[in-house]
C-alpha cells in the first residue's frame, strides 16, 4: 500500500486507504507496510500517515510497517502504533544523491540517529539498487555486502535488498542472495523485486533457491519509484502467491480473498493493473465441458 | 507469427506479414511457425498461407515451419516451400474433443496418414494441454509420456510440450520435462508456454534446468487459443531472450532489433502487446545522471 499507492499517480482518500488495508490485514499476511513519513510536501498522497494509521483496526498476526527517510519521520512514527520502521538507501551513490539527497555516508550517519532514537521500534534497513543502478548501470555485490555490514554495525536489525528498477537477472538475483545468506545465516532478509522487465517471479524463485523466504509485494502489481526512471511495479502479490500455493510452499494467504481486493482496488482506481492472476483466475477454476463434447464422451464411456 | 496473430483479433494484410516475417528472418531465429494450413472459412486470418509462403524471403538458417491439422493440411503444404510441418492434438479427451473435434485415438490416426504421406518433409507433433486442460483441471505426467510414445509409434520426429493454458507451475515443467527427457535423451523437445498466470519465463527457467533448450514463444506476447477459455499469449520472445542473453546464456538472436520488430508490430495492430521489454527497454540501457547530481558527485571526486 506504500510502494504501491505511492506511485499510482492519483490521490486515494484515506477512508479508502484505511478500508483496504483492514481487507488485507484479514488475509494472512505477516507484514503490511502501511504509508511512508515523507514530507507531506515531496508526497502529499502519504500526507495523511497519521490519520490512517489511527484509523486501521489491527490483526494481531501483523505487523504494521512504515517507511521513514530520516530521525524527523521517525519521530512522527513513534508518535503512532507502528510495529517497524524501514530506512531506505541505494547502493549506488549516484541514486542515493538523485533520490535521497544524501551521499551513502550520510544516510547512514542518520540511520544511526534514527536506530538510537528509535527505542522498541525496530528497524529494518532497505538497500535500494542492489542489482543495478539506472544511472551508473551494474552493482558488485560485494558492495552490497559491505552495505549489509554497515547497516548491522549500526544496529539495524533485518535487511531488504531491492531490484529498484528491475533489472536482475535470475542468476545474479541466486548469487547475492547466497552471498548474503551464508554470511548472515540467521538475519531476516527480504527480497523487493520489481517486475520491470518480466522477471518479478523468476527472479523470487531464484530467491527462494538461495534461502530467501520473506518478498515484497504489491497488490495488483501496481508501484514503480518516482525517483527510478523506466521502474514499473513490484511483483504481483497474487501472481507470487498463485504460483507458489499451487507449487507446494505453505503460504498462509488466503488467495481469492486477495484476488477480490486486487480487483476492488483496481476499480476503485480506475486503471488496469499489470497482475494477471486476477484476469485469467486461478488455474484451479475449470471451465464447464461444450455441451457437445461432453455428449460425445458420455458416448464413448 | 501463427500462434500470435490468429488471436490477435484482427485481419493483417499479406504484405504486411511477409514484411514481418522477412524482418524476423534476419535476427537470428532457428525456426518460425509461418502460418496455418487450416481451413480458410474456420480461420479467415490464415487463409493467405499459400500466398504468403510464395512471397518472403528465406535465410538459409532458418527453418519454416506450418501447422496442419490433418491430411488435407498437408496436401496443401507439400505444395509450398516448408521444412516442417506442426501437428497438434491435446493430452486431454476433453480439449481435443472441443479443439481438434477428434478422439485422441481418431487424431493419432491423422497423424499417422500424416507421417507417411509427408514425403521429406520433417513432422513435429505437439501435445497440447500437456500441464493441465480447463474442463477436466490435471493431466498425470504419465499420460504425456504416452502420448509422447504413441507420437514416436507412428514416425513423429521432434515433439513440443504446450502448456496450452498457461496453467504450469515451476516445479511440474521440471518435473514433466525431466520425466520426458530422460527417457527419450536424443529426442528435439520444444517448450511451448503461455503467460496467463505470469509464469512463462520462470517455467522456461525451469524446462531449461530439466534439459530443454527449444522454446515456443511469440513477438510482443501476442496469442492466445481461440479454443482454450481465459488462455493469453505466449511467453513473450523478447522478454524471454532479454533475460537469457543478460543472464549468460548463449542466444544467437539480435535482441535490439527484435525490439524494434515488436514496436513495428504493435503500431500495426494498434494494440498495447503485454511484452515488458519493449516499453522498459533493455536493462542495459542507462539514464543520464541528473545534472545537480553529477556535480555534487564531481565535487566529492
Amino acid at each position: 500500500m506504500r510502494d504501491g499507492l505511492q506511485s499510482a499517480g492519483q490521490m486515494v482518500e484515506t477512508d479508502d486507504k484505511v478500508r483496504f488495508l483492514n481487507a488485507l490485514s484479514e488475509l494472512g499476511f505477516a507484514k503490511i507496510e502501511v504509508t511512508s513519513f515523507v514530507s507531506p510536501k515531496a508526497v502529499p498522497l502519504l500526507a495523511d500517515a497519521e490519520a490512517v494509521l489511527a484509523q486501521i483496526t489491527r490483526h494481531p498476526n501483523v505487523d504494521y510497517v512504515a517507511l521513514i527517510p530520516n530521525v524527523r519521520g521517525l519521530e512522527r512514527a513513534l508518535a503512532t502504533d507502528l510495529d517497524e520502521v524501514n530506512v531506505v538507501m541505494s547502493v549506488s551513490e549516484a541514486h542515493n544523491l538523485a533520490n535521497m539527497r544524501m551521499t551513502c555516508d550520510e544516510s547512514f550517519a542518520q540511520f544511526a540517529e534514527v536506530v538510537k532514537c528509535a527505542k522498541d521500534l525496530r528497524v529494518n534497513g532497505t538497500l535500494a539498487t542492489a542489482f543495478g543502478c539506472p544511472f551508473v548501470g551494474a552493482i558488485a555485490p560485494s558492495q552490497v555486502r559491505d552495505r549489509v555490514q554497515r547497516f548491522l554495525d549500526i544496529g539495524i536489525q533485518s535487511i531488504t535488498i531491492a531490484d529498484t528498477v528491475g533489472v536482475a537477472t535470475p542468476h545474479e538475483v541466486y548469487s547475492l542472495c547466497s552471498i548474503i545468506r551464508e554470511r548472515y545465516p540467521s538475519l531476516p532478509i527480504t527480497l523487493h523485486l520489481h517486475n520491470t522487465r518480466g522477471l518479478g517471479i523468476t527472479n523470487a524463485y531464484a530467491g527462494i533457491a538461495a534461502g530467501i523466504d520473506r518478498f515484497d509485494a504489491s497488490l495488483g502489481g501496481i508501484g514503480g519509484c518516482p525517483y527510478a526512471p523506466g521502474a514499473t511495479g513490484n511483483v504481483c502479490t497474487e501472481d507470487l502467491l498463485h504460483s507458489l500455493v499451487q507449487d507446494g510452499f505453505e503460504c498462509a494467504v488466503d488467495l481469492d480473498g486477495l484476488i477480490q481486493v486486487a480487483n476492488e482496488l483496481q476499480t476503485l482506481l480506475g486503471q488496469h493493473f499489470p497482475g494477471l492472476v486476477k484476469d485469467s483466475g486461478p488455474r484451479t477454476r475449470l471451465h464447464p465441458l461444450p455441451a457437445s463434447v461432453a455428449e460425445r464422451m458420455q458416448r464413448s464411456d
